[in-house]
């Protein structure tokens, strides 16, 4: 990998793009356009690495590409305030170095990040408003009001000399939104009769339905279901940062005569950044656990987080057996609604927590049994309708898993794309009346373990991998000059099932026998020894427990 | 848990149904019924427990409960021969002792899975052919023919004096399957005149379609995808115990002039297994990878495993970017169907397959393009015929997520039972008119974890996860009697990041301070040193990696 680079040339008259992260499957979000020697970056997300990746917290795009091109980077811009959208910038911002631009919402969440992590006043934000541009010589960004499940997506128009590029973002057109307004389809239309030389989009719901509902349509139905359950506790779960959601579950419960707890702290957090930024305005202040617990049954609706089946998430801990002192508890027949989607990955965590609800007689809702809950992202006619109003030249889908690019690609074709491509991470395409991809150049995943950021291909998660499957063991030899053991060998085991003190000294005997045998000539040979004592304990498990672990060995000499 | 089970006494004048494993969720079968002191047990299967559980090859469900009762076990009837009903035998026959009926196919396989582990000859099986009885008084039990997605699915009259249960099995009505028969409606319908007291049901389509196409569909879908890729090397990605898919395959094959090769291990033993009971009558001799490779481009089809992306599959092999001697390869504009679904919880890898086929370049077809794959279980329409033939008194919905079973009771009670239960496992129900849950017996989830079956509660488990996500560390010191170090202090780690070797010996040498550091008074307290030495080394490691490795600590004494 480390010389793919070199391979290629980037001409610096044409206009280039090169996904780094995020070209496929569903995080990561790092996107670059190339032009006149300059660079500009749109997004950067994080990616979460699931249950393969043990210990690792965060999945990131590696910017090594960047490394000697720092001074050249004329901006990061973020389209929107989701995770795999943001979150990577703390995390790289010292390998970036570069100003910063976000809407003021996506602002008020990107602080408590970087103040997270000590960066606060040291990286070089921008708020943007919505419908705005910014000069980021040679590119000129407008930012353009879009619909998705959190506030303030924005698609941006890319403009260079060698034309615009549309970048998407996350979207979907939603009628009737709720929370702020729809999207800019003026704008949009403009940008079609300007012409648009490159689509770069969000492929998430290209199988997905033909027409979607809107946000008003899910405030109606948790409307009427909260009105079929007057004297019971109600739980609605959703996606923290979905503020529409949120202020349709309120409207819902206003119209039910009841406050409104959030549980979870990201609701909290979300909403601060909503009220500071002018949402929630009609909303009163929302009740604390504390608060709710003094009301009577039937007269709080609760919001909270964990719809995914995180662990210690508040709709984890709603279905413990046990009350817990100062929280909320609930039993038999009272009522958790699913205002959200499964996503893919998390089948087996939901089913799990929705097992130990249904176990305790909790009545489940999902968006299986009613419209309780509906996509950010746009339906079959809306892709389409995108298609018309901007007729682009070059249509480029990320921001999907493979099947869906293929198949993004295949309707761009119909819908009149001169060209479609479903690039890889690394890929370079020239984006002009001629696109073809030139080659590629270095990118990967870095995994953020602990405090260390590292490549994915680190032999420590390797290591790791093997160590969680078949254990690992130390053992202590000392010996003197002679060859003669001093002391008691000790042995430790990892992971492996328990083993009996029976089991432990028959190895011990083993291992001693075998020093007992080690002949005067190979004495000082610690690597001889050292196998030796491999072989005996590698045997020994294998046979006991049908295990291979990680071995070492420490051979002190005295 | 251990003494939940001296709390019910289980009456002997009632027939008693006790779900041990599969009551909720996918894998685990095994049901017992329980009448007059006597047990029969339906189903012994396994499940696959994921990335969560490392090392940990197969779950099942804890026999704990009839360690008392070997004596009083009259049988072990497997409905079919799929690995969540059949796959637990070989494991847990030392538990059971019991004779085991089979039908003839589920005989070959259980035959290969009894050999592997050196039972064969051992274990007393019965074979039984589809459409008769056998006694196992006070139980009589009926093997009635149904449709799946394997050869020789059966649902199970059980007869006792106390009326008749009639436990489905995983079941489909399939109006044209290739595969046997059709479904036994005679017999079903003359159980509901009969009298159905209780219907221990199949659960996972509960929300799937109404109605369902049928494997003759799929391999007409087959024939002309097909002869649409003419000249490319086309490969279909099945189950691998789907006889009737393999032989629809074959169809579309023959159709098309192609001669069919088998690649993966498992489908050459279902092969076996199938053609030793009758089935493949009609199907030349397939091709090995080796014929394959000498015939023309364009005149092999390729049967494959690995549809649910499992590494070292088929499929996967197929994907690797390199060809390897003696072995087929794809490349650009080759074909690959996937005639199967995703299972839960295999999407992500699924998804990460698909994206190195599609680097390829290489075409994928899916259920979500074309009628390539069709369930195993019921469509909706059904499930309501089943339960209008056989009118059961009592619904027992099992085999299906928390969802499904919840459903599947508002549905029975729909469609006229008078009670609807969706039982946890381990939870006891006594089959009469006025149908209850007595209370609960032991129930839980083994592991096999290498050589060793293990409680899913034991601590090497919830160790090895630890040290997945922290890793572990040994330190070795060697001390005389007064205290002194003796030789150089020796530390291992595993799954840290790489440390750096400045890193260990910055580490080290905090550590010989430490040391030099211990009190006369101390000098033979081994608890006090091992403490110091822990939080030295904890101190450290939490500061420069942000971990909190399991730590153990060797010291030798001289």
């Amino acid at each position: 990998m480390e010389n793919i680079q070199e391979q290629i040339i980037i001409p610096t008259d044409k206009l280039v793009f090169i996904p780094l992260g995020g070209a496929t499957g569903v995080g990561m979000n790092f996107f670059l356009y190339g032009y006149q020697g300059k660079w500009l970056i749109v997004d950067c997300g994080i990616g979460f690495p699931g249950d393969g990746l043990p210990g690792v917290d965060v999945l990131l795009a590696d910017p090594a590409f960047l490394a000697d091109k720092k001074q050249d980077i004329v901006g990061l811009v973020i389209t929107h305030a989701h995770e795999d959208h943001i979150g990577g910038v703390a995390y790289l911002w010292h390998d970036l170095k570069c100003p910063v631009y976000v809407t003021p919402f996506a602002n008020e969440l990107l602080e408590d990040k970087l103040n997270q992590e000590g960066l606060l006043g040291r990286v070089d934000v921008h708020v943007v408003e919505q419908g705005t541009s910014i000069d980021l010589t040679p590119f000129e960004v407008e930012f353009i009001r879009m619909n998705h499940s959190l506030p303030e997506p924005n698609a941006l128009a890319i403009r260079t000399h060698e034309g615009l590029v549309v970048h998407t973002g996350d979207w979907k057109l939603d009628a009737d939104p709720i929370l702020g307004q729809q999207t800019d389809f003026q704008t949009l239309e403009a940008l079609g009769q300007e012409g648009v030389l490159a689509m770069v989009c969000d492929s998430t719901n290209v199988f997905g339905t033909r027409t979607s509902k809107t946000e008003a349509d899910v405030a109606d139905t948790l409307t009427q279901l909260i009105s079929e359950y007057p004297n019971k506790q109600i739980a609605v779960a959703c996606f923290a940062s979905n503020v529409a959601r949120m202020e349709g579950i309120c409207r819902a419960a206003a119209a039910n005569h009841r406050e409104v707890c959030l549980l979870g702290r990201s609701l909290w957090r979300v909403e601060a950044a909503g009220r500071a930024t002018g949402y929630f305005k009609d909303i009163p202040a929302f009740l604390s656990e504390a608060e709710a617990l003094e009301r009577p049954i039937g007269s709080v609706l609760y919001i909270c987080t964990g719809s995914q089946g995180e662990p210690f998430s508040a709709l984890s801990n709603l279905a413990s057996t046990m009350p817990q002192k100062n929280s909320v508890y609930f039993g038999a027949d009272d009522v958790i609604i699913f205002s959200s989607r499964v996503i893919p990955g998390n089948e087996k965590a939901i089913a799990l927590l929705q097992r130990r609800l249904k176990a305790k007689g909790i009545k489940i809702i999902t968006d299986r049994e009613a419209l309780v809950h509906v996509s950010g992202h746009y339906a079959g006619d809306d892709l389409k309708k995108m298609y018309t109003l901007l007729k682009p030249k070059i249509a480029l889908p990320v921001h999907g898993e493979a099947m869906e690019l293929m198949g993004h690609v295949e309707l761009a074709r119909q819908w009149g794309a001169k060209a479609a491509f479903a690039l890889e991470d690394g890929e370079v395409i020239e984006l002009d009346d001629t696109p073809q991809i030139i080659g590629e150049v270095k990118a990967g995943i870095l995994a953020v373990d602990g405090k260390r950021i590292i490549r994915l291909d680190d032999e420590a998660l390797r290591k790791r991998r093997k160590m969680m499957d078949d254990g690992s063991a130390v053992l202590t030899i000392v010996l003197d000059k002679k060859g003669v053991l001093m002391g008691e060998p000790q042995l430790s085991t990892f992971g492996l099932v328990e083993q009996t003190e029976s089991d432990k000294e028959a190895l011990i005997l083993q291992i001693k026998e075998k020093i007992a045998e080690i002949k005067p000539d190979q004495i000082n040979n610690n690597d001889l020894i050292e196998n030796h004592m491999r072989q005996t304990i590698r045997q020994f498990l294998k046979e006991h427990y049908g295990k291979k672990p990680v071995l070492e060995i420490h051979l002190v000499r005295i």
